[in-house]
């Protein structure tokens, strides 16, 4: 089993250092750390287990060391900055955890430009010597790519001709798309293994500028003098410390503060359920700091976080997610209230975001995922996004016992998905106006309201529920799993794309595809054969 | 060998019927006269050889029959639309030809598409039975789409539900993203093998409208007379004539007039060289008009369209084409000029729009494009876009023997990618300014303007240009093809998305992969165990 959790006292592989407003992120991946057997970790080569601690340190400094401004991404191992993936972990792997592992990496860089559009933090990738794919990924991910000119560094995109398969982690989208790097350029640097060096990289628009070995930290302390002057204006902190999230893990069971995951592997099927704040939240920042990490959104998202990675990897046979929450739509609301009303405030913005990046991790999800609405559940505000964000929703009509769904303050911009668009938004493409209609309306939606206005699918009467839910559910968790991925992620999308929808979308789709295919991992495909004295062999019909 | 062209006195599949402004496209497959062995086109189902003639009928209804205002798809089957793409058919072919033929299908839907939006003539479906996959999704390229209400009549979209893939012409994308169908009712519709009929199908936006059986002809006659009076003012024709395309084929060439393919399949490698137009072209439109598809724009594309689907589905190890030209760059430029001086001109419009599409099916051309600029080249305004549209370019910078290339008329808008975004906006996208800049330079680029304006890859000179480009194309043939495929996809395509450039890159790359995947394709999946007694066994491993 997988463990999400970490923290910087047990890194292996990343040392971060902060000093002041700047903080360095310097990699230095020790080989015989791996996650898995088999293989070592050799030239700063990442497996899960790295990305894993990558993904830890950009979120504690959001949280922890709010005050920082530049971040600078770097290496410890002389004259290579990362060879990226390591190749001999990925033709080992299952095609599931080929994916799975380039899922999590990509969402780890898109929190890095997260960081940076949103919290205004700047990244610095110092190139200290090579950068290869993977590596030079994990640079094309930062605002700001600087390298070594010692007459051998030199970026690279070695996937297409030396393994066969595309730089996994939005190396191409962010070439063309990000650095809008010519296209044609962006053809013969995909195709030179060696890559590129500096002056020829900084005229390609590669990276931003190149210096020599003797001036390099100079240049780049100079850079981030020049970055944090910049960003002086910024207020933020002090900071408040994410610590371990307390799970009792059963065979089938997994019980956080506020969510549980109840797992029936027998029909596939999980029941993910989040409960609600206990009762009324603190207003005023300065009480939402005194909580920290035990301030509900905060604490709820980030177990809901560590709940959706675990279905992913430890999981892989659940196809269905049925979720729930528990709880007073009022407590809820306040939340939501508080947090807008504080948006300025950086720990505020710092919950939104996260809230919004746990959101998306969900509708990146290869799984299907049901609402289930019924009497007790509090799906109102920030917690209705997942009744917006699954596949479909069932809410009970029971004039008995009345269910009631609410929006609220986050519904309206504050938690956009990938697309850029809200998840209102998103379901009333058709319909604009009513996104607007739903946001104003001042009373909770019963059933037949929420129906009306088009906020859930179904809404069966008491003698249906039972029925109707349990053959959606054994129906849906019957049919084939990778037509679902490919019918989810063809729905769950509409309206307009953005680099992220790109990578997450049309990038790992073809990724997928390639990994799958025998002239990569066939006996003799080139990801099988790397390393190996036998040249792969192809078969060459275009496709 | 497949053979593209066709025309209406020799379809076995379908019927044209023109009736003044109103055309009608009847559906009457011939279940004997399949393309392939081993199946039988039942109920209206189809293969490439069904839709080679539908692609052909709206192309001749654009040129040969302008005064059409509106065009019905029906079916002359009682009770049965359209059963979609025949699955034994699906079954039973490669992964390259179930690809290729997606490929043509879209290609087709969106060029239905394409007459609709830019040249106003409007396209009822009007299912008069079911109409299940492919069929369904042929009628989601139409502009309205009318549903018999006989009890019985449905559409649906059985793919995942009972095949285990996708469907495969656009419409999951279709579904949210033009007809704006809300994303929880798509994910119900999506994965109900029955479908839905009238009254639902009309309340979720699959379709228009719904009339019983009696009335049925009648409601459609009604709606097309509307259409018609709409489409009143629109003046187009006398139509022009699409003779059969003359072309000498030999074992390893294809020659027509202005097009020629010269294939080296050992290295997988074919020259594809355009000649522009002999002397000067005419200026006016009743001129052009008179050579009909003699006119050069007319007839070289239309060479070109056939090589390229000829490439792509008859020669599949051929990997990387080297695209030529050879003529009088003012020849060409003059024949931009008189179809942007008379762009208002019904035929005019057809040709540039039809030129656009080949194109756009060269961007989407599963094969590596190199442009070589040499001596006697006439790489300018339309025959430019193929430089533009070329992975990369490398024009010979020599003094003695100077070679240019130029824009024109045409590079401004005129030729719109997928994306949108011409060719020359999408490679500077990182210097929107450039556009223009290159737009109104008055002389030819010679090979050092070129290289400096950002038009060319590469500029070698005499002494390096023979083995730099043996060099390149033998690298390039090396390499992984599916990685190729990927990387070309994700590299072309930079700037915003379309419905258009999220089926064949989103859509198309997920529906790769499924039909790459075990569930689909192995010994148990679902689509080789269509039609047998025994179910289909998953690996219901989420990826």
């Amino acid at each position: 089993m997988i463990n999400f959790e970490t923290s910087p006292a047990e890194y292996r592989h990343w040392k971060l250092k902060i000093d002041g407003a700047a903080a360095t992120l310097a990699m230095d991946v020790n080989e015989d750390e791996a996650l898995g057997e088999g293989y070592k970790l050799k030239l700063n080569s990442y497996d899960l287990g790295v990305d894993i601690e990558l993904a830890d340190a950009v979120e504690r400094l959001r949280f922890e060391h709010p005050e920082v401004k530049v971040v600078v991404i770097t290496s410890l191992k002389p004259r290579i900055f990362c060879a990226g993936a390591n190749i001999y972990m990925l033709g080992a792997s299952s095609h599931g955890r080929k994916v799975n592992f380039c899922k999590f990496t990509n969402e780890t860089r898109c929190a890095i430009e997260d960081d940076s559009r949103h919290s205004g933090r700047s990244y610095v990738a110092a190139l200290n010597g090579s950068a290869s794919g993977g590596g030079y990924e994990l640079a094309l991910a930062c605002d700001e790519i600087y390298l070594v000119d010692d007459g051998n560094a030199a970026v690279s995109l070695p996937e297409t001709p030396l393994l066969g398969v595309l730089p996994g982690t939005g190396g191409l989208t962010r070439l063309v798309d990000k650095r809008k790097v010519r296209r044609d350029r962006a053809d013969v640097f995909s195709t030179l293994a060696e890559g590129l060096r500096g002056k020829r990289a900084k005229e390609w628009g590669l990276i931003d500028d190149c210096f020599p070995t003797t001036g390099f930290e100079d240049a780049i302390a100079a850079r981030v003098g020049e970055l944090m002057a910049a960003g002086a204006g910024r207020k933020a902190g002090p900071g408040v410390k994410l610590n371990p999230l307390r799970v009792e893990a059963t065979n089938d069971a997994r019980a956080y503060s506020y969510v549980s995951l109840l797992l029936n592997r027998e029909k596939r099927v999980a029941d993910l359920t989040v409960r609600g704040p206990a009762g009324d939240s603190p207003a005023d920042p300065t009480e939402i700091q005194k909580l920290g990490d035990a301030y509900w959104p905060l604490q709820a998202y980030r177990e809901l976080d560590d709940a959706l990675l675990h279905l992913r990897i430890n999981e892989p046979e659940i196809g269905l997610v049925c979720l729930r929450a528990e709880g007073e739509i009022e407590n809820v609301l306040s939340v939501d209230r508080a947090l807008a009303d504080n948006r300025d405030h950086w720990l505020a913005r710092e919950i939104r975001l996260l809230m919004a990046r746990v959101l998306r991790r969900l509708d990146l999800t290869a799984k299907s995922f049901f609402t289930i609405i019924e009497p007790g559940s509090c799906f109102a505000g920030n917690l209705l996004e997942l009744a917006l964000a699954a596949d479909r929703s069932y809410m009970l009509n029971d004039p008995q016992r009345r269910v009631v769904i609410a929006t609220g303050a986050m519904n309206g911009g504050a938690l956009p998905m990938s697309n850029g668009l809200t998840r209102l938004e998103s379901r009333f493409l058709a319909h604009p106006e009513r996104v607007d209609d739903v946001l104003r309306h001042a009373v909770a939606f019963d059933a037949e309201a929420a129906d009306e206005a088009g906020l859930i699918t179904f809404a069966p009467d008491i003698l249906d529920w039972d029925d109707e839910i349990r053959v959606a559910i054994e129906e849906r968790a019957a049919l084939s799993p990778d037509a679902l991925t490919g019918m989810e992620a063809s729905l769950r999308f509409a309206g307009p794309e953005t680099t992220e929808t790109k990578i997450f979308g049309r990038l790992t789709a073809w990724q997928n595809w390639i990994f799958q295919r025998p002239n990569a991992v066939g006996e003799q495909g080139a990801l099988t054969n790397y390393g190996k004295p036998s040249k792969p062999k192809f078969d060459f019909k275009r496709t």
